[in-house]
């Protein structure tokens, strides 16, 4: 069963109009019924402004790449996962049983996933600024620790060679599988090999660079680095 | 030389405060100085939210991988690029002289990021409100437009079938390449390979399904369907 909502209300600083909206958010889909993943869908692209826009003027050196990383950082289901538990989201979440069982209310995706409900359904309650401050103010430790210059988070290509070279491993190897489209709207396939691991990745984009960094991104994801 | 940007404003019915943010949106990497890169990023959280926000509206029985799947219709270059066409966006571009010479201007990627930085440059100058005003005066007609239920937007899987189909072409294969991850938090890896054409995609996913429809979605585009 889950706790009462309403020491999560305090938490979280904000009275909703509508505590259906809250009651949605909170139910996975295992529990049937009106779940969370319509607000899920849309919470997601709240919070994707909102640190969006935080970013864009904290670094207004930054280039647009660099706030793409940061943003992604910032986005991403372990973050939120991380949010989540600060707030002991886990109690207040209505489960099914086979997931209540296999203790669903732990698991990163579960949690990541009615943290962004509840920002849309801030969002609807309440309009963009409420759900805008609360992000805030969720975030506010994280956005405040971000590094001062953003370079200092490094592109993929440089995390993962940094990585086998703290293993003692080869650098990855590197390969264009494909390139397709006109001349001057090229898509290029890229595979990234790390021969000692086994492990092979692939991923498009709009220059070789581009293919290569997302390439690197899946292998780090893909070693769990 | 681009011409003046008074008439792209009287087009778009928005009054800019600050009329610099306007020239940003509007000047190409190629041009040198500040550019649209940023206000870009910025534009596509703020079109992302626009969309999500009124398909979550109109259609309130969607799941959320329908209303995933026709906002990624909306607000895919293709689309923006066509918007930007019929304001004759191009026409108001800065472009460099490389561009320039080989029609930069018509592109479908400089015409979408353009324009997306139009929605970022309306979002700092007018608020949330201005810029959805906007984004919604521009988009009207493609969303009365939409199938009056989602599910007429078929999923990539269906979509890719129906295309072999026509030409007479064997079905894809998928299969599973890895699986990663715990019992309850794995990631799937799939590849869908096409025989007669001799094409192959891979893709990741929560679940076999999810990396089926990524890996369908990657060979649509990689087929330019």
């Amino acid at each position: 069963m889950s706790a009462d909502a309403g020491a999560l209300l305090r938490t979280l600083g904000y009275a909703f109009r509508d505590p259906a909206l809250l009651d949605s958010a909170l139910t996975h889909r295992s529990a049937g019924g009106v779940n969370n993943e319509r607000l899920e869908y849309l919470g997601d692209a709240v919070l994707g402004l909102v640190i969006a826009e935080d970013l864009y003027r904290r670094y207004p050196q930054a280039s647009e790449g660099e706030l793409s990383r940061l943003r992604a950082s910032l986005v991403r289901k372990q973050t939120l996962a991380e949010l989540a538990r600060d707030l002991q989201l886990g109690e207040y979440l209505r489960l099914g049983s086979g997931e209540l069982k296999s203790g669903g209310y732990r698991r990163d995706s579960i949690l990541a996933d009615a943290l962004e409900a509840i920002f849309g359904a801030v969002y609807l309650d309440g309009g963009f600024a409420a759900s805008a401050g609360l992000i805030q103010t969720l975030y506010a430790e994280r956005l405040q620790n971000l590094p001062t210059e953003p370079l200092a988070i490094k592109d993929p290509k440089t995390q993962l060679q940094e990585y086998l070279q703290s293993r003692h491993l080869h650098l990855p190897e590197y390969a264009v599988v494909s390139v397709r489209g006109d001349a001057h709207d090229q898509i290029f396939e890229v595979e990234c090999h790390i021969v000692a691991l086994t492990q092979t990745t692939r991923a498009q984009g709009s220059s070789r660079r581009r293919a290569e960094q997302q390439a690197a991104q899946q292998m780090l994801e893909q070693l769990g680095v």
